[in-house]
């Protein structure tokens, strides 16, 4: 089944943007995925086709009318019923590779848009609206985060990436920052490859890298370092069964 | 001074993309700030321009050239000497509203796009490369996170957003979420907009958001509060002249 992403926003000619290229542009080609925008604005039901409305309580900008949100969701859900609704807000929970994999692993996702001020709140419990936010910035709308949603789901998809890099071996996948990685040429501007890296020796080289993706998630991201602390003396019995079983 | 978004991308034909709609994209058109794809390839030196190469000491993909990244780089420097050069990675240091705010009251960003593996690691201290990251996610290479940053920085350019919107009200600006919003009708499938937005009571509706902004920074994102906690505790005084300084 093809992996249907449906976009509802006030700028469906944002769509597919950079996703029409390269890797995800040759899958959306070959039918791998389906791009699908949806303007909210056609389910409007009065004469201006009016989508927001002045903050309760008063404030500057305006917010997206829960009615027309509401019905633009419906119609998404009558098309792909089992995808999940993702609203792209700063107020969300952070977008993680583990989310990212279980949603590629699914029929799609309908992303849901803002701008100006915002949705109303009444939106993500009336329709199971789901909240994710890509950084701690804030954005014109959601477009660009939908857009970096969808590329980190498609790059997963079967068949997009080649076989030498199949995604397994990377940033997050095991809870840690990814190594630094080197190529030639040996020496740049007395900067050199790391001894090691041109020993030949397998093991020495593997510890290595595991070494330095522990220290820069250590140094780097004590957020991240402090959850694969946790999760690894949770589950360390588990995990070693697993790659037993792996051969590995 | 026009504000300069260069990117350094395998993928020029990626850009403008969805900056050139909409809020950026009329700032574009008005010249409120210029974009610069530049191809990474135009600076291999080789007969076949090669950008990549096996990763030192094995392994899956390919890493792009630090020769041909510099020499990329010193080219975009001639240009806009004074822009940070910031290279989108995983390993970098999670975006901010803060880092935002800086580069867009600064002349432009050189933005670094990967592809494959990512970048030699020498690049970053070779030619004083900052690394930000746009949330724990994998994505296809560099070009949607440039995309992500530049939106964010663009909206906050002079002139690009309506005085209604200022921006200064908004999610992180003071370190925490932004309030829930709601707008009419007053009763939507039973659900209802919170009695005190409706009451006109100005200083009870102030109350309620800033407690609302406090309990859902503290229950959705923890780390967010600790450190809006530490800043306030620490600068407290500080930050209470500066109000009363404002008449607020």
């Amino acid at each position: 089944m093809t992996f249907n992403a449906t976009v509802l926003t006030l700028y469906p000619e944002m769509f597919p943007g950079s996703l029409g290229v390269s890797l995800a542009g040759r899958a959306l080609v070959e039918g791998k995925w389906a791009m699908n925008p949806v303007h909210i604005r056609d389910f409007t039901r009065d004469k201006h086709r009016t989508v927001d409305d002045t903050p309760a309580g008063g404030g500057a900008g305006m917010v997206l009318k829960v009615d027309v949100l509401a019905a633009a969701i419906d119609h998404a859900r009558a098309i792909n019923p089992d995808a999940p609704i993702i609203a792209m807000t700063p107020r969300g929970k952070p977008i993680s590779q583990a989310r990212v994999r279980e949603l590629a692993n699914g029929p799609g996702v309908t992303i849901l848009c803002g701008r100006f001020e915002g949705f109303d709140e009444r939106i993500f419990e009336g329709r199971q609206v789901e909240e994710m936010s890509v950084g701690d910035a804030v954005l014109s709308g959601g477009e660009p985060a939908a857009i970096l949603l969808l590329d980190a789901c498609i790059r997963l998809l079967p068949g997009v990436m080649g076989a030498a890099s199949s995604g397994t071996e990377e940033s997050f996948e095991d809870g840690l920052l990814e190594y630094p990685q080197y190529t030639r040429p040996t020496e740049w501007e007395g900067r050199t490859i790391p001894e090691v890296l041109r020993s030949g020796d397998h093991a020495k080289i593997a510890a290595w890298r595991k070494h330095q993706a522990e220290e820069d998630t250590r140094s780097r991201r004590p957020d991240l370092w402090e959850r694969h602390r946790g999760v690894r003396g949770q589950f360390a019995s588990g995990a070693q069964r697993k790659k037993e079983d792996l051969g590995s």
